[in-house]
């Protein structure tokens, strides 16, 4: 697993601190942990041979945890962000000198409990970690994939904001526990269909297929509860600018067996190809390595 | 909200030990934190007038507890939780020399990252917090109820374990979600139905209803997800001694609204009277006060 290398947090008022690593940092009442009652987002921070760190396409991150911050009624302002992020960045770069690249997750929470009407103190927390081997071998040897339902009907969240579909909380319980099931069946991840066998997203992935030279696929956000992806759309903007018909759709698994390529992606491990779904292959058509870097490379991978 | 009284913990090897209520006790990449990712077990710790300190029905919770822990593929070795229930026991006894109850959680996470195929290290965590006054006064006054969907269908949970049904997961996002949008709607907790209406239970309760003298009913388990109760099986075996016909079955909103009384019933708040459904008075036959503290008396509140 990815080894934790800086731990940025501020709560209750306290000032934004790089803290050590395995320095305990929420109390055992925090909602977060007792409830799972906060969001996050992941991503990376890249060091380019200049020594310069950037945070690619942050301003979509933070705009996405705008929207999970308001879907939970915590506070949205992102500002702190900057301060954080800004503490974590630099105290990396101090320490892993060469170029390279690092995951990292901005985790709010609601918080310890308040009394009825008082605003909560959401804890705030920013880490980097070491980039994963198993995804960074997954970019060039691509992954084998276990579909299964999501138990949810295609259009069970029209409605029922309540539901929280589209906002990355921090409960995912269900989605570890669909990795685990992914491993029990000989596969690196899962793939989640609704109770009709539409295809809806990954537990931290969304799914991208090529049917046919040149038109790219995804499946459309809606009631279906999935989560809008940052990589997604901003591979799907570059596309479009690189010629390609980029759509926004509805699909099964029957569709991704026969495309040309099938991809997962997210925006630590960017763009990946699943060569394998349920035990079959797929992804083998001879340009599907060739579509799969040209992808990653225009999605910024 | 209660005020954290205690907090005794033990983590990656760390021996069971008595932290301050405000000491951090979670580290950052923590996956009970990050993921929601681990089981809990809530119920009460009382205090006798010789101050003899028990704890309700505790071998159930821990029955429970394990049951939850297998599900997750997490350590169920029941054994850990006495010494730290011993511990956060006598320490709430020390500083609360009077007869009366606090509300007890047990929380097991799956600990900081490992990696392939070494077992996790749980973060495992009994906190002792002040009875809530809302809860107190809910046994008498009773509660309000909004209803709503949980999005699934009635039997999504069949054949799926990765969807983690009848699991007390620390991924409540939803359930919380659903607490703030019964507040919203001027209700004091949420009531869950499934998406062909039937009953389901609440975010951190079940229901239970009597639909003619001498009658109690409840929501049978299955394939609808819905948690094992512990304090209803020991009110229905209860009830049975005292001659009631106590069914565990199926039911709508429709069966509650002509009942006798309806009621929800938990651990630490045990079973309160529901007096407002969807914003329509229930519970208001001539003996819903005095069935509901026959109820409650022979659940031990």
């Amino acid at each position: 697993m990815p080894a934790l290398l800086v731990v940025a947090v501020s709560s209750e008022g306290r000032a934004p601190a790089v803290v050590g690593v395995d320095e305990p940092v929420v109390a055992a009442d925090d909602l977060g942990l007792t409830r799972g009652d906060g969001c996050f987002e992941g991503l990376r921070l890249v060091r380019d041979a200049d020594g310069g760190v950037v945070v690619p396409h942050l301003e979509a991150h933070l705009a996405r945890m705008q929207r999970s911050a308001r879907s939970l009624d915590l506070p949205d302002d992102p500002a702190p962000w900057a301060r954080l992020l800004d503490l974590a960045a630099q105290e990396w770069a101090a320490s892993a000198p060469r170029a390279g690249e690092a995951a990292v997750k901005l985790s709010m929470t609601r918080g310890r409990p308040v009394s009825a009407g008082d605003e909560p103190q959401p804890t705030v927390l920013v880490t980097v970690s070491a980039m994963d081997a198993a995804s960074l071998r997954a970019r060039s040897a691509g992954i084998s994939v276990a579909s299964m339902t999501r138990g949810y009907a295609a259009d069970a969240f029209a409605g029922a904001p309540w539901l929280l579909g589209g906002v990355k909380t921090l409960s995912y319980a269900i989605h570890t526990a669909a990795q685990r099931e992914a491993a029990r069946r000989g596969a690196d991840d899962a793939l989640f269909t609704a109770a009709d066998g539409s295809l809806l997203e990954a537990p931290t992935a969304s799914v991208l297929w090529v049917p046919e030279p040149g038109v790219l696929r995804t499946v459309a956000q809606g009631d279906n509860g999935i989560l809008s992806s940052t990589t997604q759309h901003l591979l799907f903007d570059r596309a479009r600018s690189a010629g390609w018909r980029a759509e926004e759709t509805t699909g099964t698994l029957a569709d991704l067996r026969v495309a040309r390529v099938v991809l997962l992606t997210s925006a630590v491990r960017g763009p990946v190809r699943v060569v394998r779904l349920d035990g079959e292959a797929v992804s083998q058509h001879d340009d599907a390595a060739a579509l799969t870097a040209e992808l990653q490379e225009l999605a910024g991978f």
